[in-house]
């Protein structure tokens, strides 16, 4: 164990797992209600059974820097995160409840600007914002503004899609372009100006994508790849499900720009975040199905990427453009800091 | 509306409730799922009804400093405020999530120091830790840290206690002294070494406390008297239930240490936040029964200290020690930052 938190510990990547398992899920463990979702489950959301349904809950805190963006901003951020856990694992998003803090002498108006963006979201999605908190930290202890946000849905068992369930033979689906998000704030972080290019972050509720999936059917596991971006949540996948995931490198898309940026400042793409994007592990005989569904509703960028095998347990594995195959470790070390 | 944040502004005083009201109620009002407890209603708790119970759901930040006082820290404070918010409003707590985000450098025994008193309430109370968020600052862009919570409880419809349903006539509980937390916290802000007196925080779940009142019966309306202390929870209280509310100064119970660094530092005790106390407000025929309830139960300074009465709606009024009545104004102004 370390004696000091650093910024690996917040990266979404082993480290942080390893500081959760070691100190939270220890002490919390099972962290579970009844036959719900718990702690011990590492999923996006847990979940509470309650009657013949599940109660599915999600938290997050949100210090993407800097706080406006290319494509959005902290309260959107918020807001289609929040969301996107619950509808990865098959829940209707019903309430949000959201908990402010920011540092004193912070805009009034920037504030309200984040929250106009919060409104949009919470209003196109039919859902409610339902109550929370707001705290203000003395000037010089805290950088401008952190929001944590509650999504509350609810979904019966039967429609709960958990990482574990993906099983071998099971094709993995990325629902668009791979990167966006972490590119852009990336970008912005190294001081590169952004706004004269046309990448922009791909923050968007996955509502719409995951009804178009759930709607054809078929869908055994789904995730939004955000911090730690496909490769670990491609781990995580192939860990919790005992499979062998095998992706092909030339399959999976990825903008020119995020290349370039990629490329620039010496990062994988793989280990990117996305906002606005889902990976699914779906039943092989509906895979082209549902990839059809989602390019006929504009998900253009909509492809199979690989597959499930029986393999080892937990490993992922990429076949590269020039033939070779390589394992696609889950992410280490500090990636970018603040990224969400 | 101010151009900057204040301090004020988190203060859980008057600029708090003006700012809520402009910039967020106005855009996300009525902010409800069906016939729950929304946005609008600025209960500590929201709900949201399924089937014959509503779902009950609180979320709170906390930021406050020193992280480590006599009687708590602020893992506890996290757990305890949670579950207070929950059981005032009538509701059995079943869950519990947590987001921590750290500032880098944070040590990791101390972060292990304040998951062990957040283990030992969840454990204590029969709650579960069903999840949450692990985010890191990096150094100077956060002072040492801030933990959110989600508290998940059950309640049914008529089990739920609203600010608004004080009812002219009824008699006003407090169920212990008053500003122990407010005042550790302030005491230590201000340098002043209170580890040599007997001055501790009360922060305590109420989870017995409303056990024992619930049980006797004839509870109106409960809320936990935390930032803005009892001045604000009253004005609360009499403002959304259209009474006037009118305490003796006299029967306030507040211990001498308490009251001393309140002259010392110039502040009221009214505004000082409990964190282990209920404000009740009780039909007449049922407080002595409640108050003898919870003495023979070791809460010991339980007592009457007002009534509800028709008069001019929202209005608190205090009989001072020698025969006055005063306004007690909803707080205004700093207070001190960094309570909870």
């Amino acid at each position: 164990m370390h004696e000091k938190i650093t910024l690996a510990h917040g990266s979404g990547g082993v480290e942080m797992q390893d500081l959760i398992e070691k100190l939270i899920l220890t002490k919390f463990k099972p962290g579970k209600v009844g036959g719900g979702v718990g702690l011990i489950d590492m999923e996006d959301s847990a979940t509470i059974p309650l009657g013949d349904v599940h109660v599915v809950v999600t938290m997050d805190s949100y210090t993407v820097n800097p706080i406006f963006f290319p494509g959005g901003d902290i309260g959107k951020l918020a807001i289609t995160g929040t969301i996107n856990d619950l509808v990865v694992k098959g829940a209707k998003p019903l309430a949000i409840m959201d908990s402010i803090v920011v540092e004193e002498g912070f805009s009034v108006s920037e504030l309200n600007r984040i929250l106009d963006s919060m409104r949009k979201i919470v209003k196109s999605e039919g859902i409610a914002l339902i109550g929370g908190d707001f705290k203000v930290m003395p000037r010089g202890s805290l950088d401008q503004i952190v929001i944590s946000t509650v999504g509350i849905g609810i979904a019966k068992a039967n429609e709960l899609l958990l990482d574990s369930n993906v099983k071998p033979g099971d094709a993995i689906i990325i629902t668009g372009t791979i990167g966006e998000h972490g590119a852009v704030i990336m970008a912005l972080q190294s001081g590169i100006n952004v706004s004269s290019t046309t990448l922009r972050s791909d923050c968007e509720p996955l509502t719409k994508v995951m009804n178009i999936v759930v709607g054809v059917g078929g869908v055994h596991a789904a995730k939004d790849p955000t911090r730690g971006g496909l490769a670990m949540a491609l781990n995580e996948m192939a860990k919790k499900s005992g499979v062998t995931i095998v992706i092909e490198e030339d399959k999976v898309p990825i903008r020119d720009e995020v290349k370039a940026y990629c490329e620039m400042l010496g990062i994988d793409p793989l280990v990117l975040a996305c906002e606005g994007r889902a990976l699914l592990a779906v039943s092989s005989d509906r895979a082209d199905d549902i990839v059809e569904a989602l390019r006929s509703e504009g998900y253009v960028d909509a492809c199979i990427i690989g597959k499930a095998v029986q393999g080892r347990p937990g490993y992922v594995l990429m076949r590269t453009s020039i033939g070779g195959l390589v394992v696609v470790e889950p992410p280490r070390g500090e990636i970018v800091p603040r990224i969400c």
